[in-house]
């Protein structure tokens, strides 16, 4: 499996004029090796070579979990440097273009993986964050089946929440009930649980707060598990008792607009198609100001990844994407819609197929769902 | 507060050359503006005004929270680009230098906040991490208490994972009892949470695996939670049954580098000299070959922040610190011992004062720390 990706990867290398690269991003270097953390490095050569750099104190963990040909410890940041020295010695490469994830290094690890110590002079560096979505976007049968694992463990962590909605309960409180049953279910980890209730339900990035939950407020609640290295995205909206008519009216147009949209994946769908559709259904329900972020993204190792609808990917350092192939996971409602006093928003990951699709975080899409709420 | 915070920030400015600063890291607009989130920025000029850019979402909240002078919602990514060059035309900025955040901006970031329909032509990007290192290094007294209740909800996260530690239990499962825990007690959130047992103690970054802890394996807890914005840091090594004697011999050789550091805190002491004195007790023990890692930094915001060790802060994008001014917070015991077949690690949070120090985070230090461990 790692071969295979490895030789996909080599040949965009060479397509794309890049003769070597130097990964830091762990999703990547998970993806390329079946080890990614912190603090380490993958060099992989345009001929499929792959030399590991790690922390002295990682090496056997390392050995025991990743692919590779060549794995040095080092102590330190000075050690770390010598060692992609020595790497582009050991390969002969004195002169070409080295691929580098301009979307994860910051100005800081810039230097250091440039440093002139590090790198040879006439080696050029260059993005190649698209190589790396272009291969990691289209699933194997294998990933699906670990994606659909996190999922089962994003609906039992959105259930928890759920359960935990009532007046008086903190949204950090409901965070915990999620978090907790997450693990309990398999999780090792989480990417960043959001929970907002009342006025923030209309904010972008709804992190919990110790604000209590009040009678009747709406509570939007989005999880993302990480369950044998590969993640999920569910989002539910919920009232802590009985909503108003404009904000049931208002969830469901959102909802419509989220199925629709899911119900027109396929492979060989657009994504600016999606976009556009998901959006005009809130224009034509008078809600078109309340719009905010890409409503589409992909989900794999990572909860938010390749693809991303083509204006939104250009910002984020990747390529337009081409029209989805079957087995791409996308996640499908992640915008919101945001009436001002207060916001909705409801998210599911969706298997892309060759005729249609199938929605891996089943759990029921009400905003009053169950009796313990209100 | 702010004001005051504002008016120090300005005089470095001046100091160090630059016109305007262009922050998007949320600690650094926290400290500044009293709002920290993602997706937005603050563009602070030399004489402190503060123009705010937020998702067109956020503004009402962002407006209940922040110290402003100016504040535009903007509806995506082109929107954001807009609302930069509008503000750098109404403070008149044609030319100069623009502070930005090195050590936070990837490379796909850095090409949107200098985007030629943002910046203009003649004003030049350099590095502004030192400024706000600098600022943020010596803490106010109202920021010393936050720690300190940052500490006491860390303890109680530590207390609980220490008592979830048991022969079939999974590091996934401690990591959630520390969590839970951690939330009921008030904090709004954690930066990760490290649990690791057995060989995995001997990793550097030790994430929660589903690896069911062994009868006598040794467990590494670590933890940083976030409460009314600020953060703490505590690390505990224990273990699940009986250590051997090279265990427990171990874990004393680091327990006493660890607190031998500690008792050299207070104003006017230099960082190097602390971190050499850890790694000297390390050395003399036999472990000079099992250091990782800056053994000491900075805890405030963020739970890992300046000042560090000169030579990692040089890595890090920082500048070598100054002696230890009083009112700095210092997390010491970071590095860890890692023998091979495990490791060790303790640490605390300490604030520094003109004559010594106090460590805030005060539970106890032992490989056994209670019965139903084992």
């Amino acid at each position: 499996m790692i071969k295979e990706r490895l030789q996909k990867c080599c040949s965009l290398m060479k397509e794309a004029g890049l003769d070597v690269l130097l990964l830091t991003k762990p999703s990547n270097m998970f993806y390329l090796t079946g080890d990614g953390r912190l603090c380490t490095y993958a060099m992989i050569t345009q001929g499929g070579k792959v030399a590991l750099g790690v922390p002295v104190t990682d090496v056997e963990d390392v050995k025991r979990l990743a692919h590779f040909d060549h794995i040095v410890g080092f102590d330190d940041e000075v050690g770390m440097i010598h060692s992609i020295a020595h790497y582009f010695e050991h390969f002969g490469i004195k002169e070409g273009t080295l691929g580098l994830e301009y979307t994860f290094l910051t100005q800081a690890m810039m230097g250091m993986m440039t440093h002139p110590h590090a790198k040879p002079e006439k080696v050029t560096p260059k993005d190649c964050t698209h190589i790396l979505s272009a291969i990691r976007m289209v699933k194997e049968a294998e990933e699906i089946e670990r994606i659909r694992a996190a999922a089962k463990v994003a609906v039992k962590g959105m259930d928890a929440a759920v359960r935990a909605v009532a007046p008086g309960v903190t949204e950090s409180r409901v965070a915990a009930a999620a978090e907790f049953a997450m693990r309990e279910a398999g999780a090792e980890g989480f990417w960043r649980t959001y929970v907002a209730s009342g006025p923030r339900t209309n904010v972008a990035h709804g992190l919990p707060t110790n604000r209590k939950i009040e009678k009747n407020d709406l509570v939007m609640i989005d999880v993302h598990p990480i369950v044998d290295n590969y993640s999920a995205d569910i989002c539910r909206t919920v009232c802590a008792g009985k909503p108003t008519a404009e904000q049931q009216a208002t969830y469901d147009l959102y909802l419509e607009a989220q199925q629709g949209t899911i119900k027109m994946l396929k492979a060989g769908a657009e994504m600016m198609t999606l976009e556009n559709h998901l959006h005009q259904v809130m224009k034509d329900g008078g809600h078109g100001d309340h719009i905010f972020g890409p409503p589409i993204h992909g989900v794999g190792i990572e909860f938010e990844e390749a693809p991303l609808p083509p204006g939104h990917a250009f910002f984020h350092g990747e390529k337009a994407p081409p029209p989805l192939l079957a087995n791409v996971v996308l996640a499908v409602g992640n915008c919101g819609l945001y009436a001002g006093p207060w916001g909705v928003r409801v998210e599911d990951t969706n298997w892309v197929k060759a005729d249609g699709y199938e929605t891996l975080t089943e759990y029921p899409r009400r905003l009053q769902p169950q009796s313990n709420v209100g």
